[in-house]
């Protein structure tokens, strides 16, 4: 009955002065394009606090503002200006796979969310680095990372253990398998030596790590349980349900079980302090100062050997 | 009141004869690689159809079931499998996204059905070659350049007319705006000089051709315009809606329409004949002998140049 409620925003805070320090003592100043082409208010929430998150680190943030049969065409035209390090947009557009086919236009060398095919791939397949030298590392997908630092921050993962099993023991259910989160999410989680239950509608899956030859890459399978199942044996509980009515039932929950809803909607009951030992109502703003992260990155690979970009 | 029916397997036999010749002078064997990860009868038919097709034409067909969350790493098995020419994949097998990834992990060498980004993106683009020196054609996507095919033999193109304007005066309306066809295929025609109603449950687009310095693609507008108004302005109506309940109302149709579907479901009434000049109500087997001719052409590109593959 002790819940501790801990806000993005706190989180955030530590990684946001990483940033700060380098982007001043080195007077550079990235740019990050901002796209936003539908008109969500999660969308131009989030361009709001990603423009003050931006002013605070040093960053450059532009919101270009468009409708979205001209969103391509825009996207081209910043992928090919030297001037713009990084490139994001405010999805869903869409809203269906088209959006997908929109991740792919931009270019893998300003692609701060990590959202285009072959960090995609590299990410499922542990596959660190985007050159046979080893000197581009690859961008994972955004809110993913922002996730993993959430649990780092909470203590999910355990430092004792060696780097790359951190999670050995732990069994996490993700609600959502979505190709933007969830599925990446539930891979980075089982190649880290979790459990991971992968809830959608469609059922659960399990991910696990690899073993053996194949320790490199998690390992999916389908399994016959349900949400009322996995939700009881799960140490860590992560939601993310695009729906304001979805609620996780508490009762499900185990007692003491570290809660994380990175949906723009509040899945867990107002009651989940009765249960939780740490609640998370939103990882957002990790997800913006994980954006600039992958931005300086990026900044740097495009600056060091312009020639090659 | 003389509709002329004609079958997809009609329209099929002089491409399948276009590929016999080659195959059998050459004394070659290309060899395509069917990936069929789902229980869908439609798919089961279709990998039969194919079988069948490539056995009359001399290409090498091989059939390979697995269970989905085996799929992804069979993909990459054939993809680093020299002896594998060309690499398909019988969707849906998620249902979801996670199909458009899938479609990725398919080398573009060896992707006969033009799905990976990189293809559709220089589709859209109106670019035709995947290197600079112009030796290698991009594929373009199998069902939208069988719909081609088909419209060519039914006389929709007008060879009096310049290529690359062939279709100029046609009004086109495409009942389906998938990322797999009906909108690549709205581009295509478009890129030809039709004007194309795109429709879908979420509204109707115009597709038409670049003017001026943007000649060389397609734009889009989205209207106001509603399904009961595009039809009865159409030349052309192609129905791909994948329901088994769905009909397009007969009274929308103008008279003398050249109709044509390409849903496995069948999307125009029974009594279409007494409306349409033509009535094409499949174009799977044209789809089959154009995964072929792409086939060819990788298995040209292959082994032309094994260095570079």
């Amino acid at each position: 009955m002790s819940c501790k409620t801990i806000q993005a925003a706190e989180i955030a805070t530590g990684h946001i002065e990483e940033l700060k320090k380098p982007i001043s003592s080195r007077g550079i100043s990235p740019k990050l394009v901002g796209f936003l082409a539908n008109d969500d208010p999660a969308a131009a929430k989030y361009a709001e606090w990603t423009a003050k998150s931006c002013q605070e680190t040093g960053v450059t943030f532009e919101l270009r503002e468009c409708k979205r049969e001209d969103l391509e065409n825009k996207i081209i035209t910043a992928n090919e200006d030297p001037s713009v390090h990084g490139i994001m947009v405010y999805y869903p557009v869409f809203g269906n796979r088209q959006d997908q086919y929109i991740q792919n236009v931009v270019d893998v060398a300003k692609d701060v969310e990590g959202l285009s095919h072959r960090y995609v791939y590299n990410m499922y397949h542990n596959i660190r680095f985007l050159d046979k030298e080893q000197t581009k590392k690859c961008i994972i997908p955004c809110t993913p990372l922002a996730i993993i630092k959430v649990m780092e921050h909470v203590g999910v993962y355990n430092p004792v253990l060696p780097h790359g099993n951190r999670l050995y023991g732990r069994v996490i259910s993700i609600i959502n398998r979505s190709e933007i989160v969830g599925r990446p999410l539930a891979a980075l989680l089982a190649n880290d030596g979790a459990k991971v239950y992968s809830i959608d509608i469609n059922g659960v899956e399990e991910f696990t790590r690899g073993s053996g030859l194949k320790l490199k890459k998690h390992e999916v399978h389908e399994t016959n349980l349900t949400t009322e199942d996995v939700i009881p044996m799960s140490d860590v509980v992560i939601t993310g349900v695009p729906s304001k009515s979805y609620k996780l039932s508490n009762k499900l929950l185990r007692d003491g079980v570290i809660t994380i809803n990175f949906s723009s909607f509040q899945n867990f009951e107002d009651s989940v302090s009765e249960k939780a030992s740490i609640f998370v109502p939103s990882v957002g703003k990790v997800t913006i100062a994980m954006l600039q992260r992958n931005l300086l990155r990026l900044y740097d690979y495009q600056t060091t050997n312009p020639e090659t970009n």
